[in-house]
């Protein structure tokens, strides 16, 4: 494929759609590789097979970019979880530099390595401390030569115009996403605002990821996008939100929720959801879309199929996939064969099987 | 392990609770390796590494048993599907016997292979006919020395017998789990009655698998220990239940609810279920718990650790899981770690973050 | 209107269909009139304006009999009650008596008069006591010259039958309605088994009424039949239900919900579903059909207008009310005069409009 | 009572709080006088018992004011119903003020005249014509002397702002409330801006009525109030909202719901919604409270108990009830006893009893 040798801003300055992959840590976490609470990448290092068939599976699905596996992998986040301690940082910053490397090589995906917001931000609020770290884990990126950073998971967008400043400092492209509200970041910047910033200190893309859901979040986007027009500021657009509903959420988003973390099931947005949501972001002008926590490779593989006729070509899992419920066709229930149609998913309101629970919960920050 | 060594029967005789694996088919659908519709698993033959690492998963959740990934792998149901056109149902069951005892040696676990109902037994109700072809799969079984046998997925009594007693013709444990409901088999015939005539057949094992949730299946088996208890007969009891709540199930189960295949998101049990699930399972007098369609690594995981104080241990992937939310502790949010406790887990009514769903759907077939 | 002179039984005989009227109680605590735990109909002699009018409202709504407004009218519930202490149940059986009269005679409906279960049943389970008690409002009733006398609102067979025993010695005609589940009454005796006794010891009619839902008590009188049936008797069946969707009931009725009795409003069925109800009723074979607790004027009128065809005429307060909504054929808004038609009313699933609630709650005798 | 001679003005100045009414259209309806879809007052003159009846249970409940019976009463809109042909529009609205009368003063309450939006508005917008059908009906309420007048039920601030001046022009004190959302009225002049303009052009209170649910209604008032207090103007504060909760409606309010209007039974609000909405009325300043539509007499009771220590007296039909469910101490079932507390109903999540329903629907203009 010869878009392999093209860079992430080649392609989105050529009118492609970029699917981004999924969520790692909650997935590995359903697997057995991730501890809930701590939520470090160790099993990089720990048990690379399970990364690298994670990879492999998004990248089946479609993917054009492998994310490092390397979610809150910044030393002082290690430190608090007390969780590795025989494994540093770098040890995990490189392997999974090198699982992603290895995956992304066989289908030309993009390996990306990621930044998230830091425990010193909140603590020191010192700008050369958290700069530091952010240039450490990227120093480990570039010995990698990851084709592009992300600056990801950000609440607020102080701390992700540092990051977008260290990561500039490199000649790599620079994606910035936030985990905010369509109200705003966690002091109240509104999304135009934060987009605003963020392209100013040099990020080629800006968006939203994870905490809130797929079409909440391409709403923020789309203020996002509203306030660069407004500054005359040009940035491609991403979107990688959560694969779990939402409808209940503030600042804080799914976090806040009573089901968090270990309770999410019976939020997760099925295909059709993810039908609708790539629908959005594409017609918002979002040219880079992915997944955050709760994306499984199926949802991607339907970001792919949802865009396939702007894109020109199914993912490799779709083979194993009849486009809306086609594979139903042959089943032996007449009933179930009448659910092969488009109609039928798309207007589906799917039952909870939960009589006793509530539909909305209340958020612990409400 | 020294236990490696024993069989199943052994293991059961003793008094040990054995831990069953998940369900592979909808899992992989999810990783894009199974086509929905068809649910054949050529995988095995096409994409060993997949299979491998969801062995690996169920494995190092706790699971003691490995079944080779086989379902739905007689040649009429092959051929019906269409799915398959260059590999034989000779070569899945090999491939799939060779991954399942790769991932047992690792771990003590042993090997089950299992045969299904057939589209045969309702097309043509031949004995001989549907009788020789578990004959053909067991011998492809037995060619690879797997350690026991299971009859599972049979929504008649009298196919599953007829089963049985082809299997008995092995020197291999048998163990017979139907798809029914507490009413019966599809022919009426009470849970009681079928258990009494898997038994006398020869079944070393009796119980219930897919279909139904975890807690109705339970209460299935109970149906089948009072009619065994009845009849003065002995046999272990099995339970390998859907992941899924199925509160508005008839016969057809799960297969009759407007969400299945592809919108079952919204029933997936939670961690917390699945531990209700195997308490009650063990009061019952269940030995052998396991999950079906919608168990995953976690919910495999939560069995083992519901169980760990009567079994005397934890499973591997139990390092990266605290019990009951422990792992929140070291949140960040004061909220969050107040979640870090069984009692908040065991009351949490999970909301469905839909709130123009209903929580219970009407069945194709009421 | 002829009819007017004709008895129950002549009408019942006739293949007639006789509407009741609704519940008092309940609507009269909502109106301000009755107080709630204590259920005591004093209103009658302190407000009657107040019970004339809803006695009023349902002869308007197409009853064909008034119940007396005596219900808990017995000493020793008042006693226990101590919310009446200067008027007898004495001056309320014959104020409530007089009210029922003057209405009836206005539309020509029956008057009827009603006994309840005892305290003194539980207490003391002595038959000479409480047959007393039913004597003495009996007698009560026949001052007044009542058309006919009820049995009503018991949970035990057994005080039932002493109650029928007791209206015999007149020579009114008497009904008998339970409140049981299908399960049966609170010994466990089931709907068919109680029904043979009560029709053995001399009740017209026999049925349910109160504690569960309109189609569950559809389903309740239905085996009371088959046991009449089976017994080789005959019966003329009556229901009154309540006018609350009560899906998780057991034995104890609404009364073990945690809304009853000031959060009911959720549970208030539509006129559809009476329609559906009183469809399903006639179905059965039921030819008194009314309502108890929740049941308003407008739910009697849909009894009236959905069997308006078997009976040839439609109620007085039809002129206030378009068949199947064909009042809204005038609205401004078009999205609401699509509403004025049949199939959308029929089809329609209503919100509750709280999306933290939970669709089912937990009975406290669960 | 001293009271009784006060005008509405005295009172609200002086600090009082003034309970308003419930809903009679719909709950007439109900009762069997109303025809749904015309909505229009006849039932004054056909029927003045039932008008009577339900004015009495609202002053019993409370009430400080009685609204006469005359909503939609005027010539435009009774033609366009067609559903009264030898009554007229006088007719109507000089029986309804005699009823009003008599019953306010058996309880020192005063009388209100209401005039509503008009189709010739939509039609027409001719202020000329629009004005002399507000005249018109004006001068019926004035003919029988009412208390006071109040502009109810307009969706455009603008016709509002006509009809005050129309009322303004007697000497009685004018109340304005809109059925407006927060997002401001049908052409989007903000809640704030319509309050300036209505105290502009001379209304002595200002609030909201109808349309929407009680506690969204009282945060519309609030802003109502938010733009009195930059405007530096001053006017006392209404609110007499839906008795429905309404959670997901827009401009249109309840109308747009599928449930409107039979079968919005699921969303009515419990005496305990009432507590917390008076509390939150009271907090925000308001000192008219009271409802309309779904407010039935124990609505308004609730009101009168809340604010009971504010105002220094219970209402007559706190003779029939216990605070927070005080009269459940004495029944026979331990659990039912256990909710004789404040806790318990304030807590209360009230369950709908319709597990295949959805908690929210789809408005029909979104």
């Amino acid at each position: 494929m010869d878009s392999s040798r093209k860079s992430i801003l080649d392609r989105l300055n050529a009118g492609e759609v970029v699917v981004g992959d999924g969520g790692y840590v909650m997935q590995l976490e359903r697997r057995g590789y991730v501890k809930a609470g701590h939520w470090t990448p160790e099993a990089a290092v720990e048990y690379p097979e399970a990364v690298r068939q994670l990879h492999r599976e998004f990248l089946r699905a479609g993917a054009n970019v492998i994310q490092t596996f390397t979610f809150y992998c910044s030393e002082d986040k290690l430190e608090i979880s007390g969780n590795v301690t025989e494994i540093t940082g770098a040890q995990i910053n490189s392997a999974a530099c090198d699982l992603a490397r290895e995956v992304a090589y066989e289908g030309g995906a993009l390996v990306a390595g990621g930044v998230s917001q830091t425990p010193s931000y909140l603590k020191t609020h010192n700008e050369t401390e958290v700069k530091a770290i952010f240039k450490k884990q990227m120093d480990d990126f570039l010995k990698k030569d990851v084709d592009f950073l992300i600056v990801e998971y950000f609440e607020h967008v102080e701390e992700a115009v540092w990051a977008v400043e260290v990561l500039k400092t490199s000649t790599k492209p620079v994606g910035a996403t936030l985990c905010i509200s369509p109200q705003g970041d966690m002091n109240g910047v509104p999304p135009g605002e934060c987009a605003v910033r963020l392209v100013k200190a040099g990020a080629d893309m800006v968006g939203i990821n994870c905490h809130l859901d797929p079409l909440t979040s391409v709403g923020t986007v789309k203020l996002m996008k509203e306030g660069l027009d407004k500054a005359g500021l040009k940035a491609h657009l991403m979107v990688q939100p959560l694969g779990f509903l939402t409808p209940e959420c503030n600042h804080t988003g799914y976090v806040s929720l009573p089901e968090f973390p270990f309770a999410l099931e019976t939020r997760v947005v099925t295909r059709w959801d993810i039908h609708k949501f790539a629908r959005e972001a594409y017609k918002a002008g979002i040219r880079y879309i992915g997944g955050c926590c709760g994306f499984e490779p199926y949802h991607i593989r339907a970001i792919a199929e949802e865009l396939a006729a702007e894109r020109g070509f199914l993912p490799p899992a779709s083979e194993k996939h009849g486009p809306w419920g086609a594979g139903l066709e042959m089943h032996t229930k007449p009933w179930v064969r009448a659910r092969a149609r488009r109609e039928y998913w798309e207007n589906l309101l799917p039952a909870s099987g939960r009589p006793k629970c509530p539909s909305m919960a209340t958020p612990a920050d409400e």
